[in-house]
């Protein structure tokens, strides 16, 4: 494997010893700060996004005439790219999808699709992500515009990766700044199944449940939230890379509120609390795909929850906890024997999640 | 590597040999087969779409209100990342700015950026990166409004790839299949420098020349052309992958047209064509990402010549032929001593060109 090739540069050559990790690409707090200081240090945002690079969020908003038009990317890389439950291609089409959802865009415009596949690869297991994209495109009720291909040669690349970009409007943009104290905090569904089935899968771990990624889109789960309250929903977020804890984070920290969450109201299944302790796993700071956290003003945390659970991907959704005037910028969990802090941390357990 | 590993599936262990060849990922005809038979069979296209994925254009268009919104997306897995006159950053916001502009869309809202890096590559050729993608985008008026960053484990991806997509507004769409009978072809810049250069790098071999990738960002040029000509610009493309001779017919085939060019028109450098034929190169056939083609109306074309001779870019801009009523779908080539189609290549003559 080359790194740089041209002779005529000796930038790596001297003192700059610094390397790549792992962690740098785990979605935590290492990764903020190799974007913040190497990856978006010079890029200037445009004037009139309102919702742009340096804030960090599941996407950028950009007005185009009276629209908020939405734009998220994401490269996906999941390893295996077959796992119980989906598949990179179901993966990919709903990261994206529900990037937009969660910033209010659950009307998806359009996706593109940017394929890297390694030389040799079989083109049935190619066939068999495409058809699963497609699916998941009539789904969710977004349409694939566009899309790209590129091979690498065998031994270059570690089978197949997705890109997929996403562009939606948002008459209501829900960022992960809109949070003021006493909304409620509100979570779509159990959380883990997606990291803790995946990491299982990995390890070999044999199980005697169903335990699978609940991979999914959730733009029509959320669309029935926005219907229902309107400007009463403040913020969404996707509780991808860092679980629900790097998710309650970022919302606290962008917000400038404290958020206290209840643990015994967060849904969380047996297999998947059994599976977590098994690896070592916590629950709360594994990736899902499939669940969305809402922050919504009092007055309309009931009929959201109401509209939620009547859809059928809500049935489990449930208020985990409130925004808070102290704390700022950290998240208190109640355990029911006493309040800890509940952390983001650094990295993720493993790469290659999502 | 590993392909599949999900241990529920024996789809690959039956019948089914196929397997991705370098030449899928090319751009030429056997990516085309690919990409419709495989990738792109089972989407649906959006019914409000103006261009979309079965047109298989530099982007697709879609409508935001009475805005036409162009959408593109490009992975950039160049090798080597570095290379005289570029870098895979400058390549990456070229080449997607380009794509939207070829489109119509010199206003370019937005572009997205996914880096996707190997364990243990070095920070600083990801700083070097990055800040040639914020230079590029200056010099294009082009924001990156979000991105995303993903490590894979060393062994599991060479080096470094980007994908960028990006969003950008038309006044006036300039599609592949707008082009009639009589307008005229113009080429704003000499052709061959980017992919031969890479390939002469690659190979090793020295120059006493100063032949190097001609990669820039055209948005600034093709708007000139624009406010000169209006809609008298028909049709606009980005030859990249399969280089002028596969844009020129899909120009052609796009539109229902033929194309007769005259050879001794097309500019090519010495420098190119000297090394071209040293590599056994056409340079008709080797990737760009600093020209692009336009058809252009036959009352406008001279104004248009005009306007990008008038910009620093469009120097060497050249009217090399003009659409005609035979032929149709085919480019006919007047080498001077006679005529021959210029096909279209399988596929290209080097991988992780662009």
């Amino acid at each position: 494997m080359s790194d740089v090739t041209d002779p005529s540069t000796d930038e790596t050559e001297g003192e700059d010893e610094r390397r790549i990790e792992l962690k740098h690409g785990a979605g935590g707090t290492a990764m903020r700060d190799l974007v913040n200081e190497t990856l978006a240090a010079n890029f200037s945002d445009p004037a009139d996004a309102l919702v742009c690079l340096a804030d960090m969020d599941d996407g950028a908003v950009v007005p185009i005439g009276d629209a908020n038009l939405v734009v998220t990317t994401d490269t996906h890389v999941i390893d295996p790219p077959f796992f119980p439950g989906g598949d990179i291609g179901r993966l990919a089409v709903s990261g994206t999808v529900n990037d937009l959802a969660v910033m209010g865009a659950t009307d998806v415009r359009g996706l593109t699709s940017a394929v890297v596949v390694e030389a040799n690869y079989p083109v049935a297991n190619l066939e068999r992500i495409a058809d699963s994209m497609a699916a998941t495109c009539a789904e969710a009720d977004a349409p694939v515009v566009t899309g790209d291909t590129k091979v690498m040669g065998n031994g270059e690349l570690d089978g197949v990766i997705v890109n997929t970009a996403g562009v939606g409007i948002a008459e209501h943009v829900t960022p992960d700044a809109g949070l003021s104290p006493n909304d409620v905090v509100i979570v779509t569904d159990s959380v883990g199944e997606h990291g803790i089935s995946l990491l299982a899968e990995r390890e070999g771990i044999e199980f005697g449940s169903d335990l699978e990624s609940d991979v999914k889109p959730l733009n029509g789960l959320l669309a029935a939230a926005l219907e229902t309250a309107g400007e009463g929903v403040t913020a969404m977020k996707d509780p991808t890379r860092m679980g629900l804890a790097g998710a309650l984070n970022e919302l606290a920290r962008k917000s400038g509120v404290g958020i206290e969450i209840r643990e015994e109201r967060v849904p969380v299944t047996s297999d998947v609390k059994g599976t977590g302790e098994m690896l070592g796993l916590d629950p709360f700071q594994i990736a899902n795909e499939g669940v969305a956290v809402l922050g919504v003003a009092p007055t309309a945390a009931e009929d959201v929850l109401t509209a939620l659970r009547d859809h059928p991907k809500g049935t489990n959704a449930a208020a985990i906890g409130k925004a808070i005037d102290d704390h700022r910028g950290r998240v208190v969990l109640d355990t029911g024997i006493g309040n800890r802090y509940l952390r983001e941390p650094a990295s993720e357990p493993a790469p290659r999640i999502c």
